[in-house]
């Protein structure tokens, strides 16, 4: 049992995740970051996700940064959400600049002021090659950021990171998470779009594993 | 040369910093945070510094996150600013934690939006042990992540690694650094108090290398 910091974005994986660290045993915290991002209604979720399972939940708030971010669909508004699937070249527009080096600093400061032993994140093998900050190394040199940023060693957990989203899912289901309370397309309208790269893997995870989608898509 | 982003809080190294990276003809852009600091007076100095060498200045607000740093005496208000050297236990309160990884993923992010190739700041030889976040093996760590954070490799430059807070000043003083125009003290009071740890070691880099000291200190 180890006091844990799990950054809960209100998504499925890292809702998983949450029930996945109380599983284990451990006693978890969970911080949900505002950076001013176009679905900001996921923290609605993260917060609903926390208060179920008795866990406090802190919002970071970034928002006032949002400018450093520039273009891009996610945090800005002047570019719209790409549809399709990840795979295509459009959705390099949903790419936020560094956004997992400050999530995580922000996360780890919290760990390191309450005492934690590590900062547990939803990483996992089907985080797409468009995102450099998803790279298993950007990870790793992070993890050792983090066990030297303060005197106490905070790890980084990645539990998922040989999973990929439908393993994450069925998971999931065993874990009783309730997916229809969480929150993953980055249109932010409201319902679920169906049609955005985070949507279309939404239903993938559910699809190509035989387990029944909650969503109530618009699409 | 090259497009870079300094981390220029203000103090007498980052103005250093500032000349030095121009002096070398690199093309600057500067960054500070506010993080809801005692002495957050610093962020005007570092805009005046700034304007005077036409460099564009941006302050990063994040102050709303301050709670997230507990109780130490420079992100809080509960504990006093301890007086002395910065050898002495009681400097330990002046911690913030994880502040320079916080720092500098913000940099970084700014630096990635703006195709730059270096983020720089001053961490110096003479950055003292009671912050985890200034041994060398932590920043390695971060420069390995910013160099991946990014499809575009973003180093972190430190050129003052090797060189005291004496040898910066001695530097800034042939670069014209306006000395007079920048901040150091933690309590942020009108003037510069002279007893705290960052006033102390002020005082030492000027005098222990023979330097017109320009501060004017109120004890």
């Amino acid at each position: 049992m180890a006091k844990v910091v799990a950054v809960v974005s209100g998504g499925m994986d890292s809702a998983t995740l949450l029930y996945h660290m109380l599983d284990a045993g451990h006693q978890c915290w969970a911080i949900s970051v505002d950076y001013g991002q176009r679905h900001v209604k996921e923290l609605v979720y993260a917060r609903q996700l926390c208060d179920g399972v008795n866990v406090p939940h802190q919002v970071a708030d970034l928002s006032a940064i949002n400018p450093i971010f520039g273009n891009n669909s996610l945090s800005g508004r002047q570019i719209d959400v790409p549809e399709g699937h990840y795979a295509e070249e459009s959705m390099k527009q949903t790419v936020v600049p560094n956004r997992n080096m400050i999530l995580l600093s922000v996360a780890i400061a919290w760990a390191a002021s309450n005492q934690c032993a590590a900062v547990a994140y939803g990483a996992h093998s089907g985080d797409h090659a468009i995102y450099p900050d998803c790279r298993p190394e950007f990870a790793d040199a992070m993890d050792t950021a983090a066990r030297l940023c303060d005197w106490n060693p905070i790890e980084l957990w990645r539990p998922f990171v040989q999973m990929d989203k439908g393993e994450i899912a069925k998971r999931g289901v065993k874990l009783g998470v309730p997916y229809e309370k969480t929150w993953t397309c980055y249109k932010g309208l409201e319902k679920h779009c169906g049609k955005c790269g985070a949507c279309v893997e939404r239903k993938e995870a559910f699809a190509l594993n035989d387990l029944i989608d909650p969503t109530d898509y618009s699409d």
